[in-house]
C-alpha cells in the first residue's frame, strides 16, 4: 500500500516533533519542513536537524529547510527582533508581542505550494488549545479557512492538498503523554524564544513547557537556566 | 480625513499597475509590495519601479521590495524554471506550466501580516476573469477563502486586515479601459513571461496582452519581438 505524502510544517519543538512521530505511526510518508522568517536565532533548526536525526531513514532525508528572514523587515514582532521577549505566562496577554503577523498563514500557504509540487495529498501542522488566547492564527475559525483557501488555491475540482491539524483540540500537557508513548526525544526539542545555551525557563514559552510536563505528569528532562 | 492604508500586491504588469493607480484615485494611502519567488528573469521589478516613479510622491516611498527566490526550489513551474515557457493562447490547458503552485496565498499571506505590522486596513491585488481557466488560485472560491483566512489570521474580532479584489469579475480589456482613464503608463509594464529585452509576443501573456488592447480598443503601446 502506498504511503500518504505529508507536509510537516516542523519547528524543532514539542507540538510539532510529536506530530512528526506521530504521522510516522500512523503510515504517512513525512516530508518535515523548517522555515525561518527572521527569528532571533537558530536553535529551532539545530533542534529540528536533531530530531530528524534520531528518527533517521526517509524523515531525515525528506527534511528541508527554507531561509526567508528576508521577511524579518516585513513581520514585526519580539521573536523577530522588535522589543524584548516577555517574562511571565503563555497565556498573559503581554505574549501578544510574541505574535508574528499572519505567520500561520504564511508557513501552510508555503507549505501547501511545496505539497502541490512534490504530489503530497497533505499538509500538517500543530496548532493546540493553549495557543488560542494569544495566536489568532491557531484558533479553530482561522484554521477553517486556511484549509479551504489551500484546498481551492493548489488544485481543481477536490485535487487540492488537505491540512491536518490533529492537535487542535488537545492540551500541550495531551500532546506530551501521546509523544511520550511514541518515543519523541523532547530533550532534542526547543521551545525558548531567547535562544541562548539552554532554555531560560521565564520566557512565555519555557513556562508553558514546564507546565505542560507538570500537567502531562512525565518528567521534564529540559535543562532551564531558572 | 485620514486615507485608509493598504497594501497592494505589485508585480509590475497591466493589472496591479492599473490597481494601483486605481485606489490612489479613490484615495487610499497604498504601500506598493513586489515579491519575488524564484522567477526566471527580474524584468518585472524593473516595471515596478518604473511605474512607480512615474506616480512618485507617496506611492514611490512606499515601494517595498522582498526577495524570496529561495522559494524558487519548492515552487516548480515553468516560471520558475522547470521546463520552457510555452507558447499560445493564455487560458490554453498548456498555460498550466506556468502554474505557481498556491503562489497567490503565498502572496497574499505574506502582504496581510506587512499590512497587520504597519496597521494597514485592507490588501488588495489584481486577479481578473481571465485568470480563473488557468490559474485555480485566482477564482472566487479562492478569493472568498484567502479572504476570511487573513481577515480571522491578522486579528482579534473585528480589526483583521480586509482583501479588496475589485477586478474580480472584470476582463483584462475592461482594466485596460479603467486604465486608460486613469492614465496608467502600460508602456511602462511588463508582462512577458520570457524576459528579454522586449515583450516575445508569442507567449501566454504577450497573446493575452495583445488581445487585451485590442477588445479594449486602447492603441497597445507594447514593442513586441514578433
Amino acid at each position: 500500500m502506498t504511503q500518504p505524502k505529508c507536509v510537516v510544517l516542523f519547528s524543532g519543538g514539542i507540538d510539532s516533533s510529536t506530530l512528526l512521530f506521530d504521522l510516522r505511526d500512523k503510515g504517512y510518508d513525512c516530508y518535515p519542513l523548517t522555515i525561518t522568517y527572521g527569528q532571533r536565532h537558530r536553535r529551532e533548526i539545530y533542534a529540528a536537524i536533531d530530531v530528524c536525526e534520531v528518527i533517521g531513514g526517509s524523515i531525515l532525508s525528506n527534511w528541508k529547510y527554507l531561509e526567508l528572514d528576508a521577511l524579518r523587515e516585513f513581520l514585526p514582532s519580539s521573536l523577530t527582533g522588535k522589543g524584548d521577549i516577555p517574562v511571565g505566562h503563555y497565556q498573559d496577554i503581554t505574549m501578544r508581542s510574541t505574535v508574528v503577523p499572519n505567520r500561520n498563514m504564511i508557513l501552510l500557504a508555503i507549505a501547501g505550494g511545496y505539497a502541490q509540487g512534490i504530489n503530497a495529498k497533505y499538509v500538517a501542522y500543530a496548532p493546540h488549545m493553549g495557543d488560542h488566547p494569544v495566536y489568532p492564527d491557531c484558533r479553530p475559525a482561522f484554521i477553517a479557512a486556511v484549509e479551504q483557501a489551500i484546498k481551492i488555491g493548489t488544485g481543481w475540482e477536490d485535487e487540492g492538498v488537505e491540512l491536518l491539524t490533529p492537535y487542535a483540540a488537545l492540551t500541550k500537557a495531551d500532546i506530551i503523554v501521546k509523544g511520550q508513548r511514541l518515543n519523541v526525544p523532547y530533550s532534542r526539542t526547543w521551545s525558548c524564544y531567547k535562544g541562548d545555551d539552554i532554555h531560560c525557563g521565564v520566557c512565555g514559552t519555557c513556562n508553558e513547557r514546564k507546565e505542560a510536563f507538570r500537567l502531562a505528569g512525565v518528567i521534564d528532562p529540559t535543562q532551564y537556566l531558572k
